[in-house]
C-alpha cells in the first residue's frame, strides 16, 4: 500500500487507466429504441445509400431543366405530363424533351429528368399539357441519390454517443440495433455510525445518509447501472463482507465515508485487502477529494473506490474517477464546456488542483460566472451552483475578468 | 379552421399556451430515488437545520478560541481533556477555560467550545492532558447549525430540475419522496404510403421510417412517456381511428408525415375534426417547420400535433413546442446555451424564424460555430451538428465573426 504521498489527478487517472485496461469495457447489442445515450461500441458504416433513390424535395413536376429555359410568369412552356408518380412507388416513365411527370414530396424522380418545378409555378393547360411558368436549374428541389449518406461511407464513429438524430439516420439505414458499451454496474456502500437513513428516527448527534443517494443519482445521471446500495456501521468486518458481496455482481464499488482518519485507514484496509494487488492511489491533490482510496482486483477485475466521506468531495471525485473513466474507454466526448468570464478573485490552493463551483450569470454576449463559496463540504455550495470549473494545480489563483471553462452538472 | 396565414412561432406558442393552461400539469409523488431530472411541482422548504448541530470539519479538539492565543510550535499551551466524542453520538460536556474534548470530524461540538484544533497541532502530554502548538480564531474549523441550510428556507423552488445534488440536500433534510411534474404522456404516429419499418422488406420508392423512432427517442431524452408509436398509411379513416385511440391514453399526440399537399389536408382535417374548437395553428414561419399544424381538443384536454414529414423538421418543431411547453409550464429553465462566434455568413429568411445547425469548435477562449450546411431535410445536417442557433425573423442573415447562443442538442 502507497501511503507516503498522495496523487495528482492525472496520475490517478493514469494508474487506474492502465489498473482495468481497455478490455475492461463490455459490448452488448441493443434494439435501436434502447440505444438513445448509450456509446456506439464499433464504427458503423452505411448499408443503403440515403436517399437511395432520387426524391423530389417539393410536391411537383419532374422536368428537364432545359425545357424551363426562358419560361415566365407571362410567357409559359408547355409540357406533356406523361406520368403521375406515387409515393412509396417506383416512377417507370422516361422525361424526354417536352415531357413531364408529376411528383409528390418525397417522391421518385423519374429517369431523364434533373430538376422539379413546384405546382405553384405550374397549371394545367389540357388533359395531358401542363403550363410551367418558372424555369428551373439542372438538379434543382431533387435530393441526389446518397446525397444524405453514401453506401459504404462511416456512418458514425465508435465512440459516439447515440442522440436521437443519430437513431433517426440509424432508422434510415434499416438499423434495428447497434452495439454499444455496457454501462458500469456500480454498488454504492456508505459507511458511517453517524448514519441513519431518510425516514428512519434519529438520535442526537446522528445524521440522515446523503451520500447512498446522492452518488446512486449522479452513477444514474451518467447511465450507469446501480446494482445495490447500502448504508453501513464502521465494522470492519461488516464493511469487508458487504464490499465482499457486492465484489460479486460489480464493476465497480463505491465506498464513501471514513472521513475521519480511524476510519480512513479502515477503508484503505479493506480495499488493500480485498484488491490484490492493493491500493495503488491513497490520496489526491484535489479540492475538494483529497482522501480517495483507488484498487483493482486483479482477478475479478473489480474496481475498488474509497471516496471521501462528504458529499460534495465524494461527488466531485466521482465525477473526476468513474465519470471520467468510461469517457475515457469508450472515447465519448464530454459535453461540451462553456466558456466565462470569472467574476471574482479566487485563491489559489498550493500543491492541489481545485474544483470551483460556480453559477453562471447571462451576460450580453456570454456569461458571468460568480464563484460560489462556502465552508467546503456544505451541500449548498453545490446546489447553487451550475457547473464547476477546474483551477490548476500550483495556479497562483485566479483574478476577476479572467476567461474560465465551466461544465455544467 | 384558421388557413389564411402562417403564425410566428411566438404566436403559436401563445395560443398553445393558452389552449392547454396551467392546470394542464399533472402533479406526482415520487420517492426521492425516482426524482432525479425531474420538475419540482412545489417550493420545497427545509424541515431541519442542516446540520442541525454544531460539527467539526476536521479530526481534532474542540477548544475556546482564546484558550489557543499565543500557542506555537515553540509554545504550546496545555488543555485537559474532558470527552471524547463519538460520531453519531451526543456531546454530553461543556468546554470551560483550560478544557477541550476529542471530536472526529462530523462529529458533534460540545457546549462552550468554540472552535477546534486539528489532530495535527496536538499531542499527547499527559494522561488527561494534551498540547496544543497552533492557535485557533473563533469558528475555525466548525460548522454552525444551519449554517449550510436554515429550518424554514426555502430549500428549492418549483421549477427546479432535481439534479443529483438537490437529492443529496433532500436527503439530508430526512425527505423520502418529492411532489413533481408529471410527464407528458406522447403517443407518436408517423403516415405515409412510403414508409416502411426497419427490419422489414422494403420496395423500391419506400422508405424506412425514420420519425417514429427519431420522436421516441427525442421524446424519452425529454423525459417524456412514450405511449404508443404507430406507423400507418395515408388513409383518412386509419389516420382518424388511429389517432382517436391514442387520445384516450396520451396528453399529446404527435403526427409526422403528410409533407405533400393532399396528405397536408388530411392531417389538417383529422386533427381539425377531432379537436374541438379546432386547428388554431395551421403553418409556422419557422425554417425547417412550416407545414406544422396545432389543436387542442377541450374537452379531452389532448393535444394535438401535425408535425413536417421531414425527419429534420418534425425533431426541430417538437423542440421548439412540445419540448417548450414543458418548460413553459414547469417553470424549468432551459439547460444554458452555449456563446460562440459564427465562422462563416449565413443568409436570413425573410419572413421566418429559421434554425442554423452549427458545430462547436474549441478555440482559445470560447466556441467558434461553423453552420452545417446542407439541403433541408436532410439528416446529416442534423448529425453533424452539436446544436443549434435560432435567427430571428426578418433578421439580415448573420456575418463572419458575429457571437450567437447555440442551444446544444
Amino acid at each position: 500500500m502507497e501511503l507516503l504521498r498522495v496523487d495528482t489527478l492525472e496520475e490517478a487517472r493514469e494508474k487506474l487507466y492502465r489498473a482495468v485496461g481497455e478490455e475492461w469495457m463490455k459490448i452488448r447489442e441493443v434494439p435501436l429504441e434502447e440505444a438513445l445515450d448509450k456509446i456506439l461500441a464499433e464504427d458503423c458504416f452505411s448499408v443503403l445509400d440515403i436517399p437511395d433513390f432520387r426524391r423530389s424535395m417539393v410536391d411537383g413536376y419532374a422536368v428537364k431543366a432545359k425545357d424551363t429555359m426562358g419560361a415566365g410568369e407571362n410567357l409559359p412552356v408547355f409540357l406533356k405530363v406523361i406520368e403521375d408518380v406515387a409515393i412509396g412507388t417506383e416512377a417507370c416513365s422516361k422525361i424526354v424533351p417536352g415531357t413531364c411527370a408529376y411528383v409528390p414530396t418525397g417522391g421518385m424522380i423519374p429517369e431523364g429528368a434533373d430538376s422539379c418545378v413546384m405546382v405553384e409555378y405550374c397549371e394545367a393547360f389540357d388533359e395531358t399539357q401542363i403550363a410551367v411558368y418558372g424555369a428551373v436549374s439542372p438538379g434543382r428541389n431533387i435530393v441526389e441519390q446518397g446525397e444524405d449518406c453514401k453506401k459504404g461511407s462511416l456512418l458514425f464513429a465508435r465512440g459516439t454517443r447515440i442522440r436521437p438524430q443519430e437513431i433517426g439516420a440509424l432508422a434510415a439505414e434499416g438499423f434495428t440495433s447497434v452495439k454499444v458499451f455496457d454501462a458500469f454496474r456500480i454498488s454504492i456502500i456508505s459507511t458511517g455510525d453517524e448514519l441513519t437513513e431518510p425516514g428512519t428516527d434519529r438520535e442526537r448527534g446522528q445524521i440522515y445518509d446523503i451520500n447512498t443517494s446522492a452518488l446512486t443519482a449522479l452513477a444514474r445521471k451518467h447511465g450507469f447501472v446501480v446494482c445495490s446500495r447500502r448504508t453501513v456501521k464502521d465494522e470492519y468486518d461488516t464493511l469487508k463482507r458487504t464490499v465482499q458481496e457486492a465484489m460479486c455482481t460489480s464493476d465497480m464499488v463505491v465506498i464513501s465515508g471514513g472521513s475521519s482518519k480511524g476510519k480512513k485507514d479502515m477503508t484503505a484496509q479493506v480495499i488493500d485487502e480485498l484488491a490484490a494487488p492493493g491500493v495503488f492511489t491513497h490520496g489526491l491533490a484535489l479540492k475538494p477529494g483529497k482522501p480517495t482510496i483507488l484498487g483493482v482486483d486483479e482477478q475479478s477485475r473489480t474496481l475498488l473506490i474509497g471516496l471521501p466521506g462528504h458529499p460534495v468531495a465524494a461527488m466531485a471525485v466521482f465525477e473526476m474517477l468513474p465519470v471520467w473513466l468510461y469517457q475515457k474507454l469508450t472515447g465519448e466526448s464530454k459535453r461540451p464546456a462553456i466558456p466565462a468570464i470569472l467574476q471574482g478573485n479566487v485563491p489559489g490552493t498550493p500543491g492541489r488542483k481545485m474544483l470551483l463551483f460556480v453559477e453562471l450569470l447571462p451576460a450580453q454576449e456570454g456569461y458571468l460566472a460568480k464563484p460560489v463559496f462556502g465552508k467546503s463540504g456544505l451541500m449548498s455550495t453545490m446546489t447553487r451552483a451550475d457547473g464547476y470549473a477546474v483551477i490548476e494545480l500550483n495556479q497562483e489563483g485566479l483574478k476577476t475578468g479572467e476567461p474560465i471553462w465551466v461544465q455544467v452538472f
